[in-house]
């Protein structure tokens, strides 16, 4: 089958002829893939940002965002069925350490075992995962149209569960970087929470698909603490998400959580700062977010069938994949980018 | 009456002759002080660290952390009555905004209000406070036994009662730097959960302290974070509350906390620096904690009163003030400080 | 000034003419009332059901739903100026006390002080009251439309925030009862949680104002609890509030419920009769739940300004106090009445 | 080999020759048995009072409080090996389905699959289960002191956890029976909480055990809940746990519960009757508790291996079940019976 691998960190992928995955043990899943979403996660992993987890032996396939259909199961899989649409988690977890029984899967006892990151990704023709990692799809909700929740929305998912305690009505919450995930996320702060929602972009056209999405503030990213406090009255926000992470925009994400407020910190280019007096004076704190759960997964889907959530795709065929992430690289995509095979 | 009052920032402070308090508003509360605790935030004080907050004028009476007998109320006191053994909440809230009706004095509408620091303190033979801000003394309870419970002990209180509910059976916690405060936050952990608690120190005799306290592992403060990992069997500890708050103690403490726990700063000197990447693998939350509620109060005379925790006092006559600071400054003070009129 | 009073038990009220209240104490507030809401309750104390109370002496004046604008403060008034417009809590509370300082107004160790119950309410023209029990209404929020939150919206909201943790997406909620709260429950629920809503009545009108309010699916009370296990795939609902209390309808509310779910009782004619066996397998919860916090009213409101929930009104004159309470008693009432004075 | 089996409901059980289990499936766990716990379950089970669930054919072997070691593997079992000490969970769970992600083992979509109850238990030399539903137990830790833990103090431990965070200094918990399970549990809440314990029990010699585990009060089953309430300065107990639940017991133990309180319905021989307008006016909570999760049993164990909770047992040898089941039934024994073949 046709697959985009990476074969030497810092080099271009390239487009390989591979063996189609076989069922080998009793709990795994062959999926037929419908779509597989582009992350900027994906050019980290292509400029060796988790080389050093020493988790994986290069050529191997990308693609963490899945979604198809399942085509082969092995002997002990009960809960999906060949034919049966699903969409991929991309964390493979054991089930039976304290971390699972608690549906922590990334914190899975048995470490790091990630689509696409350690082990052969989604951007190929098939993909074989476990059945603790699939989730079969509702009747009616078409996988290529979802794949993106498999790690996007599930990130999202994640770090909003987290904030939603916090928002009551009357609340504020700001969503640093209207992308891929916070694109998701304005919505899902719109169906889950009655607080008013910040949306800060640099990009005006991001800003617009904010508003789309129900977003009740639009700040330009340019000195956005500060446009941040005079919308909240002086006081700051509840809870601040920063989807960016770069060094500046940490930065003024802190300054924009009020006392005794949040900052969610999910993007991760650089580097937070920060006095202890200022944190022991206000009392904030700061919430690193990655991966959701599979409950979050299960959650998402749900609101996504009902139609209340939509994530916005640019589908590029599998052999485009050069493009997909050359758009992403240079800023030229709004949504979430999609390889389809 | 005799107080302890600061005239002007860096310079030494002075022993006056003052008027007594007056009653002037009903709901206001006169305490006779039993003792005062003697705080490394009136050393920060003192050098005009919280000068720029400019809510207060020199001179004035420090002391934040107050236990006495009531001496006279308001008309409409109807929580003490003259006599009444009690302990001194440090903030004054007004009961009436969001923040207070949900307990979280600290965050008051009316902003900081606080004894000692905003507004005359305890250094002296009389305070004037409310009636909201006092705590009558369970039966038996000596006033100068619990004085400093009113800041160092409730501080403690409050940032372990946010560690509580991470610390079932089987967890680890670990407690950098066993003075004033720490010392007690070992007692509360003690009995307030069931988790391994890990002492941190460069003092051998603040260990020692330490395991008085029941500590279950004492660390000396040399490569702490190594030897945290070591005794934790590489993973690190669900959660680490950082008393010292310096620029090296808080890296340390930072390298002790494993995937999806929780690093609890308290103190304050120095500056937090952390990759954005680092927070989001590693999903760890970073908690700033001051001062406490007055329920956390509450609880705390409560469990004081049967005996189950005690703070170690080294008393001072209140003449002998510079002394009791310069102990404290120049690290010959274990246990905490306090005043006694 | 006009007021409708019970001078008897189990005999009509009495349209009197009574002299304003007076300002006798600092935190007193006089409120010159815009609409006050009739409730069961007020049937219920009318025949006596609260007389062994013994906490008030008739004749006073009823009415526990009120909302107006403020006439006179006493000195200590900060919160409140005169001429607000503003939503009165029903019960008077000291917010010393530990249930004070946590929000539970309704557990205040003074104990039950509450408008129109225990003593003098809002059929009039002017009702007295405290600071802490007026909550002041947001710019453009009309008293009169918002009156019935005073108590119906407020016993909604209670036990709806005690709902929401249990209503994730895909779960179900019932409501049974959509009278003058069950209207305001679907509401809340629809704002609040992604849940399917099904409503419970046996009168066809009351089910289509469910519909009008966002709820998923009607079902006519009768043999109700079988047509709820039916929609929900057998499983039962993960919560069940019930507004009506009656004996029959206890019993299958309660046959609605799924393992490991909610039965929220608010209504309270009946009696609950359930065998341990049953709750132990099932490990289910029966919740008793009654007029919330200011916290409540405080969300309810903000709620209500954006226009997301709206309370039906059937307004009458102060002196058409009894056509109020007849059409309520007979089942002539859809939504809430309200006296106008 | 030998096994204790029911072969007719409200007949005698009886001790048979039986083949070994043998390994079927890849997850499968054989357990040498160490140590068997008697239950009044399993009287109730010999009386019929779970055959209308219609789940297992006689005769089938008794017995869900097992531990022991590890005989014999399934291929895909990784968690356990040959030889391991281990507890065993009584309920089978898929780990697939939504509860079991959350670790509701006991709400598994696959519904009861029950140790001695839906299929065979331990009152035999060996059992078959998975190992999802083994513990291994920790070093030092010999399986037949632990034996009851995997239902008894499973079943204490789950109802303990939820009411932990009811349970702050100064408030009060009453342990009604003070038996097999109710012994565990005061020492569970001695551990767990800050609280005041209070045993309740008709037999002087149970509140004597009572003592030993920790209690602080202890009262006769006589009119038990005026003395509760005597004990509580009139208020009553923040919770209440009834391990008893015959129709006095549940009625007394209601009145024990004050405003705002919860009680724990965990004994299940009567019925609960209580008319709405007490569950109503005092907003108490009456809550259903059976068994307990796998996180349970780990922490519990956690804790036994520290030697802070200790289970009384009286071991009768496998033959001798007869005697252990009478004594149980007609009140002779303290503690928990255990059979060891």
């Amino acid at each position: 089958m046709r697959a985009v691998r990476l074969h030497a960190y810092d080099q271009p992928l390239r487009f390989d002829e591979v063996p189609e995955p076989t069922i080998t043990s009793p709990h795994e899943v062959i999926v037929r893939i419908a779509g597989a979403g582009v992350c900027r996660t994906d050019l980290h992993i292509q400029q060796g940002w988790f080389a050093q987890l020493g988790l994986v032996d290069v050529p191997y396939t990308l693609g963490h965002e899945n979604a198809g259909w399942v085509h082969e199961v092995g002997a002990a899989v009960a809960n999906v069925a060949v034919g049966d649409a699903v969409i991929c988690h991309p964390q493979l977890s054991c089930g039976i350490c304290p971390a699972c029984r608690r549906g922590e899967d990334m914190h899975c006892a048995q470490g790091l075992n990630f689509t696409g990151l350690t082990r052969d990704g989604g951007f190929a023709e098939q993909l074989k995962t476990t059945d603790r990692a699939v989730l079969r799809l509702p009747p009616g909700v078409d996988p290529s149209a979802v794949a993106p929740h498999a790690d996007a929305g599930l990130t999202v998912m994640h770090v909003v569960r987290k904030a939603v305690p916090l928002l009551e009505a009357g609340t504020r919450v700001v969503v640093v970087g209207i992308g891929g995930l916070g694109h998701i996320a304005v919505q899902c702060l719109r169906v889950l929470t009655s607080a008013e929602i910040i949306a800060v972009d640099q990009d005006p056209e991001a800003l617009k698909v904010a508003t789309d999405c129900g977003a009740h503030h639009q700040v330009p990213a340019n000195d956005q603490a500060a446009q941040v406090r005079d919308i909240t009255g002086g006081a700051g926000a509840e809870a601040v998400i920063d989807f960016v992470g770069e060094e500046a925009s940490i930065a003024q994400a802190l300054g924009m959580v009020r006392a005794g407020g949040t900052l969610f910190v999910v993007g991760y280019g650089g580097t937070l700062t920060v006095p202890a007096l200022q944190l022991v004076l206000t009392q904030i704190s700061v919430v690193g977010s990655a991966v959701g759960t599979h409950d979050d997964l299960r959650e998402l889907v749900a609101l996504a069938a009902t139609g209340v959530i939509n994530v916005r795709t640019h589908t590029y065929p599998l052999e485009a994949f050069a493009d997909a992430l050359g758009d992403l690289e240079h800023g030229r995509m709004h949504g979430r980018g999609m390889l389809v095979p």
